[in-house]
């Protein structure tokens, strides 16, 4: 969900002691009741695994992020960030449904010898963490020192916590609870835009000739779900389009000219076209709407009760997709089921991306937690 | 920009004692430097003028609203409302660009002798309320009683009181301030949701083929930007969709079952299709954008300080698209020009919606302005 205009790190990013593929042995039964035959993770590892294999931090990505987490999280990896590739050992896995290495929509559906496209099955968040749970055995990791993510990276790392207790340490939970209404029904207006576009063919379009103008619209309608209304306020305000537009004059066949948010949120939506799929896109939306914990168990207090990890959730208090106060009350619900929680917030314009936009913040507000 | 779940009036509400054409005999020089020629103001009437003339009420309606004031305000005729038709002549008047009687896009271009299309040129708020003002000459009203109107309606009344101060006694201008970052934001891609539709055609779309679903898409967009993220969790949460479509399976080609906000707002969409023409929400949507009446002077003082009127300006508590601390300012500015302003407030979870939603509130919050 990144859009990352202001950072630039000033110390050496670090690149991947490894990368590659995992491909899972078996026919994966989905939440879904659908089936995921012989699925691939693409992951990336920075740092090396101690003897003991102790030392492993798995950071969840997000939306439209991947396993090479020092890309899209660079500033973790900074001299007194979060992440220590002395101690640690730092691994990154795209989640399934992603065009950036596992399995997704555009692999080929071993049924049919075709892209999945369209009839990839619905991925549930717990579905995504089952398979790295595969990939942590594989690895020969018994226990995660750490889980950490944001946003549909916050929703893998809540799964592992509940889901295998005892093989996780400490797990950060950032920006994000079971999606409310108003997500929902972002979410949703996002796979209208794609599938308005002509070039869409329900979804059996051809990777070179994909619904970029839906992408587009999609993507900017995301990004205004990630900002805030005071950030775009700070930022643009009524300011004309910073290339010379006039929107008080008409053009030809009622063009007007653009105000500076508009030519910003269509250079974004414009961007992304470069580095996403659209089946991609509508995919992993999908797997956020359905993200819901207890569904699976009892209660919530059954659900939360679980928790082994010593758990914290980050709310940002402008964020309006994943509203503090929906965080601070998953906060509150999972300690009153028992488990060990803390509850903390960024206090930033930026929204839901600010994890993104004000990661040294972020630093500062977790530093404590491991003290 | 109504969607009027709740309302039933208990009332007779009232007809109009007239509903006609007003055409304007000139060549309206517009703010865009371009030309509308004899356009057709079509207006409707509630009671009856007194001999002096001086009962004369002006509502002015929001994005999809029309001259009918009864039809989408019936409570403001309720017994102990702000109208009362024993004293008062209640007069709407559709404006320019929309498709329910006055010119629009969908009207004949003189020069040409087709629709004007994606031709029209862009209308300012200003445009609207100087033809509103040659209507009010024709009727041989010197001076309105009270202009009250919501959204682009109280950008309209703020234009009248600004612009013909003389001509004014009392203004109410409910839920608009100059439209920020975020709301130009959301606008823009409303209009690109339009322009997306393959059956959009540059704007030349014949009447009888709209590009009905990216206009339905559009008016969904803009549903979400007229109410708030606490009232959508309050009505649908999680739930999923009415119909029992079950969101977390998969159906053929990608198809899940929607949630319940999803179906609400696809179902908003659709309706919106019998009544509204794609053209005009492009048309609107831009005179929202360009409502900026500081721009035609030499500052914010020169503007308000115009002011004659005794200006009531009334903010939304959960407004996002408008937000109250927009017109709270706003209020401080008119009032530091030297002009008479108060602010009042609606508690409501409506979001921008509530002048529609919660016309009671609206009422009592008003009813002291008149003591």
């Amino acid at each position: 969900m990144s859009t990352q205009e202001d950072c630039s790190p000033t110390f050496l990013v670090p690149t991947p002691s490894f990368e590659g593929d995992f491909v899972v042995n078996e026919v994966l039964s989905l939440e879904s009741g659908e089936v995921l035959a012989y699925p691939t993770l693409h992951y990336a590892m920075y740092g090396h695994l101690n003897q003991s294999r102790d030392n492993a931090v798995l950071v969840c990505h997000a939306l439209s992020g991947s396993a090479q987490v020092a890309t899209w999280w660079p500033q973790l990896f900074a001299p007194g960030g979060l992440l220590n590739l002395e101690c640690d050992c730092v691994i990154g896995i795209n989640i399934f449904g992603s065009c950036y290495g596992s399995t997704g929509p555009s692999s080929t559906d071993p049924d049919t010898g075709s892209p999945y496209g369209p009839t990839f099955p619905l991925i549930n968040v717990r579905d995504i963490v089952h398979a790295q749970a595969l990939l942590m055995e594989a690895l020969g990791i018994a226990k995660l020192k750490l889980a950490i993510g944001a946003s549909i990276g916050g929703m893998q790392v809540l799964e592992w916590a509940i889901h295998y207790p005892e093989r996780i340490a400490r797990a950060i939970s950032i920006g994000v609870a079971p999606l409310g209404a108003m997500g929902l029904g972002l979410n949703h207006l996002q796979r209208q835009a794609i599938q308005l576009d002509a070039a869409w063919k329900g979804g059996y379009y051809s990777p070179d000739q994909q619904p970029h103008a839906g992408l587009a619209l999609a993507r900017s309608l995301g990004i205004i779900s990630y900002k805030s209304v005071e950030l775009f306020e700070q930022r643009f305000a009524r300011k004309p389009n910073r290339n010379g537009e006039n929107p008080w004059i008409s053009k030809a066949a009622g063009q007007n000219g653009r105000f500076d948010v508009a030519g910003f949120l269509d250079y974004q939506g414009e961007k992304f076209n470069d580095r996403f799929d659209a089946n991609s896109y509508i995919c992993i939306t999908r797997t956020m709407d359905t993200f819901d914990p207890v569904r699976a168990h009892e209660s919530p207090y059954s659900a939360y009760g679980r928790i082994q990890a010593h758990l914290t959730l980050v709310g940002i208090s402008t964020d309006w997709l994943f509203p503090p106060e929906d965080i601070r009350s998953l906060g509150a619900i999972i300690k009153a089921a028992g488990a060990r929680c803390d509850y903390r917030e960024m206090a930033s314009l930026q929204g839901h991306d600010a994890f993104l936009a004000e990661p040294e913040q972020l630093v500062r507000l977790l530093t404590p937690v491991f003290e």
